[in-house]
């Protein structure tokens, strides 16, 4: 009983309110997306076309939207899967997940800041370069939260591993990003989806084929 | 011991993670629908009759938030049911989730756009062609968390069929909606409220009744 | 143990997740309240006088952001105190809970249309009516929470009778608040202040002494 | 398994969800921040420069939204290390916890304040200011949690000790902060950073060093 108080308001809840708390500032990051979409307001008597016409003039917005809502939502299932297999409490992980939860809180920001300016190097490049800090602080994160000290004993190294190198093929994508938005800005936002690419090449050399599919 | 640890930390915290962060996406998604109410400001002297009028000016935009306030809450209930007979974490269930919510978190916009240009075609039927598409990426969310692999073993098959018809009652309302709005765009979202109608129909011609009342 | 898997995936767990949506659309509620308090931006050279005499100006946005957050609290408090006796799932709860919500939801609105329209009869009285529709959910729900079919059997008959007679007190409290708006806007939602004397009234009267002290 | 049923349902639940609703405050109050950094729109053909020098502009608002994310962090953090070592639920903790949420609630109107007027004494004091009292509210509330009433059993003087020096280190920084802005402005908010120094100095002379150094 005493070891079962013990989990409820000891290290076992600390982790999970930690957990809590980064779930629900990504929640609001990625949801906070949709209030840089502006309904167009369009005067009475507008013809169907001048609404199709006004809606795909918010185009750049849409993308923004939906490539910032699967990075965000790229990066909490990456936390999900480091987090999911903590075990123990470790007091240093504090600040290193609020670096970057702060991160992920100013998404919004360079969202909006990439999608009204489309086609054009600084925001793409800023973008870009906002991943690669954020994947940085991502990969420190993942390594403290499957570090000895806070691993759960049942997980095995090639899932620790596995879950690393995921974290790397994010920064990866970033980088070819940010170097893809220097020449070509337009191009910038969407190398990000170069990170399944990086992934699979990663995933594929680094470890045995058979390990790979069962852990995907 | 190691049993109860391996709950904690493994498949079914990963599965409650997920469900949380959608809670926390669907809380976000229906509370933020009230940015677009936006409170009209009076001048000095203003009559009690001018307050009435100017909230009267407002009666779209209400209609707009009520409705998909509890069109987002009929979603998240949806949710609700199919999860509560999850019990196994499937890996596979992550990305149609987050598709799933995306469709969710775009609602504000599609409610915003449609209640300050009511009344026109181009706003209604993409009010309810979101909803449709939003209603397809649930049915297959549903179908997941309710597959062999994740459903928790002592949930009967008529559980399960239920979810999923009802599931599909959101569909056929959804498209309803999106077939009136294509003749009076004014009628689009109201024909919405079929969905309850929808429900009842498949429910009662598609199983034994007594399960029915029982399940409801 | 299938006892134990049958409250993390059944009943208990459906009442949990119920009880948390509602604990996130409070916490957005009362912290969007702060979107409509917009920071002054002076220009360059402005005395600290001038600077005083712009937060002057925004009193009344500050009180109402504080009345309101101390009203959506309160109905916090008592989802909590009404939710904390549950026990079992009843899906009888979940669009109850959903309406209750939804005029939670709509306070930023009824917040920001009062306190910039400040001692004006129609906003005024329009913030009251929401709280007396409010109240009139919140009783509705605790009465449903605290069902026999809801109720935890352990709770006493007396818990159940206070939490309903605290409901009541807000209800009292709004009709107070709608009466005194309509003579005296400016007082309106000042006169929300008697909820905890109305409170302290059908406690003392209604129940021996001892024990609301003991439920206090 | 009343004893376990009386935990999920009576006064570990409710202590669980004063603190899951805490969480979603903080964690929408820190993400809300961003929505104060507005991103620049510029018209076509602004060369890379233009949109440097519109990104230095919006400096003292980065700074603003950096300081303040970490500022609610670190009072997350502090309620966070004073929860995990409550255990008994107490009615009196729900209403100073409110007051506390109320405060950190409000801290996007003040960041909004002080990044739009950089280097004025007026919003500096206030930011300053309102830290003090966030910090005096939370000094208050930590003291209830870790009072006898609501304590874990098993949780040592020496932590509770730490906890409660640590909330007096966040009070000594937001007075410097106070003190310094009222001579030097621009110095206001960067003078929170001795909060760690405060912190250091409380911890090293009030207690055995061997001990700071493991609650660390």
């Amino acid at each position: 009983m005493s070891e079962h108080g013990h989990h409820e308001v000891g290290p076992a809840h600390a982790l999970e309110r930690l957990v809590f708390f980064s779930d629900a500032v990504f929640a609001i990051a990625i949801t906070l997306l949709v209030i840089e979409l502006h309904a167009p307001h369009l005067p009475r008597g507008a013809s169907d076309l001048d609404y199709i016409q006004a809606l795909a003039n918010l185009i750049p917005e849409f993308v923004g939207f939906f490539i910032s809502f699967f990075v965000i939502g790229s990066f909490w299932a990456g936390h999900h899967r480091a987090f999911s297999c903590a075990k123990h409490w470790d007091p240093k992980l504090l600040f290193p997940n609020l670096e970057m939860l702060c991160t992920i809180a100013a998404m919004p920001f360079f969202t909006a800041f990439v999608s009204t300016n489309s086609n054009t190097r600084v925001p793409a490049m800023l973008y870009c370069g906002w991943l690669v800090l954020t994947a940085l602080l991502n990969m420190r994160l993942q390594r403290l939260a499957t570090s000895p000290a806070v691993l759960a004993p049942d997980v095995s190294d090639e899932t620790v591993r596995t879950i690393r190198r995921r974290g790397l093929a994010v920064l990866l994508g970033a980088m070819t990003g940010l170097v893809v938005s220097w020449f070509v800005p337009a191009l910038g936002t969407p190398a990000l989806m170069s990170i399944p690419l990086w992934r699979l090449l990663i995933l594929r050399f680094a470890e045995p084929r058979g390990l790979t599919a069962h852990q995907r």
